[in-house]
């Protein structure tokens, strides 16, 4: 079993009736119900509002995948749960970081650039696969049309990825780099960029297909989740 | 001095009166106009219909950068004369491959891939740049317009490039990693997408900028032209 | 299944008391050997005396993953049969190239680049993995000692890899990107240095788990058999 | 004028005669003293002892390239500080981290890896260069010997460089990336492993060009110091 835990901060959901109308079991609901189809999936959720924000480290010690999706409270976020993660994800645990977590102080702290970018609501998106061989392109066709989205567009000032998978097109004349991998410690990361709360994107099969793939791709099968350490050679 | 050699196909020009009226000096006069007001340019031009397509030994063992442009004859090529090319690359001769070459025979036989994509005439392209600090980026601004250009869309056949340096957004839904370079055996490869022979771009200053820049990337200086080849170590 | 052709040149078998030794029943025979042990792979051999070189349109057709072995007789292969192959990889058929085969025809057509490399016979080699979470590096220690290989030393002339795997260190001070991954049209690929023929190399296991894992990784699974092309957008 | 900042620790000097003998100036004096011959190089140094480690708003704000030497007080090493050099580099000065800088604190915050690795005193090493068109090789010899060096040794946990430019044999059976790029917001960061405090590395005349090199390689000529950000994009 791959034991995924899917974090969402839920505090939209809470307070505004059109996102609780496409999530109403938050975001984190909806993302646990579609990844519960996959046979060998455990899957659990937490939330900000959870003692610890839910991610203690018993809970990220039995995590091979944390999907987490965040935005309003980022600030808020504990300085010290973030640190928990970064150290989990160096010792093997995979993540998967989905839209506006792209600034989350946890991904910030694994990248090590500012991971800013420009950003609007309401646009149209089409989701380009340029890796049409890497593991999480599986099964998706070339493009994905999102009829409504959150824009985000380039510069995108990001570390260099290990594989670009995806690029948005947007009807506003913006691109962006929406899909990418990278490797920290025994971690595989993967950030994908739709998901706005006020757009029903994780309702479509495809986005769900990629989401399904990477939770496969950043599993660390075979990975002992120790942390990498200076080493002294003798003799 | 930087020895500069401007391809040009040149069939377009001759034939077709939009074409002409955009560019009465050919695509290689518009480019050469450019580039001679670099102080450290010297710039030569040739075209498919001189003898040996004007690329004899002597005139790329002269060059050191060439500039390229081609289209509806790439067929008719002469594959003696794409393979000089290609020595001379991997000898250390930049090369910049301009908008239709990406399926040049020279280019594939440097890329190795089919370096296939999609096309529609006619759109609008905005190029942004991802790679601000690349040296071809120099002094170039984070988006350029361009009212109407060929479209070329993804997937693109290319081998990883070493830095994506622009991406181009259309229109009609499409994007394309528009500037990239590759680097063959001491050779430095900058392949740009911008350019259809129906379109001004070439009078854009900002396409000029980085077309000047690549130049000056895929320089040579300091390199020894001499093919890499096979070496026993003794001892 | 898995459908693997393991191509090897065997002429070194045929004339050398020292190669007839290790590999009794040629290069080809030794890697059939332990690769029919994964109950999913499916495996034929072909040499550079069959007709066709053993590489008909065919037998090409129905292989998933082509290992290739070559040396003394790369400049006599058919060029048609080396055009043969890569354009079955640009259509998704996956590649190992062993060794000496760094210089192949094939090889060199789907690189694009000199593929040139220093060497010596006789060193000490020692096998390190750089990328501990590749599919490739899956149960390999993070150093695997070959007590006499074939030295292969930089700079070695390459495209810029998808991933570098493996680095070989040498016991007379070189260095090596051993093992590199690369990705042409539709078709994934791995370079693997180990193998010289008077070394009893892929009679190691650990060199056998990387070759077993190499080709689960280039199998082309889910990927569709066709040539990409360049395709017109309509509307 | 390129405005450069020479940190170093300068503990080891201050404590050890074998390191007195090598750097009696420091290794920021030696350092100084090699970079002052350059016409367009202002060479300022700083060390640990100095207030806030020498690296205050305003000398940072005036250094177009650091090159930071640490090794035994890292742990000391001011927090406040540390994040003060991240912000400067994302903003767009450079950084030339030296030897066991890589597991200094301000390192490791703008790369988010653990940046571990084996070492061990006293092994020779031949510096090879795997990328010799790259601008911090110009002029460099394919491989560079030096006596004695402290063994760095894989798996080194990175991220993905932009490029490897040098790779590290040592005597003892290990290789090393020896010499990375790496982006990090308008940053741009050179890793440099040679040069441990009890080993004249830092007088041979080849190490020395690289360290030039290098620092025209990161200097951030025509960027704009400003810190990216997220920007709302209106209309």
């Amino acid at each position: 079993m791959i034991r995924i835990t899917v974090w969402n901060e839920n505090k939209h959901e809470q307070e505004l009736d059109v996102v609780k109308k496409i999530y109403p079991e938050g975001i984190h609901g909806c993302i646990k119900d579609f990844l519960i189809r996959e046979e060998d999936f455990e899957v659990h959720t937490a939330t900000f509002y959870d003692e610890d924000h839910g991610l203690t480290e018993e809970v990220l010690s039995n995590t091979d995948v944390l999907i987490y999706w965040s935005h309003a409270l980022q600030d808020q976020f504990s300085d010290e749960v973030a640190e928990r993660i970064k150290r989990h994800v160096l010792s093997g645990m995979g993540l998967i970081a989905l839209h506006s977590a792209h600034y989350s102080k946890m991904l910030r702290l694994l990248m090590g650039s500012t991971m800013t970018l420009k950003w609007k609501h309401d646009e149209e998106e089409k989701l380009w696969c340029l890796a049409p061989l890497h593991p999480i392109a599986k099964g998706i066709p070339e493009c994905i049309s999102i009829p409504e989205e959150e824009m985000y567009g380039e510069p995108f000032d990001i570390p260099k990825p290990d594989d670009v998978v995806f690029a948005g097109w947007f009807s506003n004349g913006y691109v962006f780099r929406s899909g990418c991998t990278f490797t920290r410690g025994k971690g595989k990361i993967f950030y994908f960029q739709p998901g706005h709360e006020t757009n029903p994107t994780y309702h479509i099969p495809e986005i769900q297909r990629i989401i399904v793939n990477a939770v496969r791709f950043c599993n660390p099968e075979g990975i002992k989740r120790i942390m990498p350490q200076n080493k002294e050679v003798k003799g």
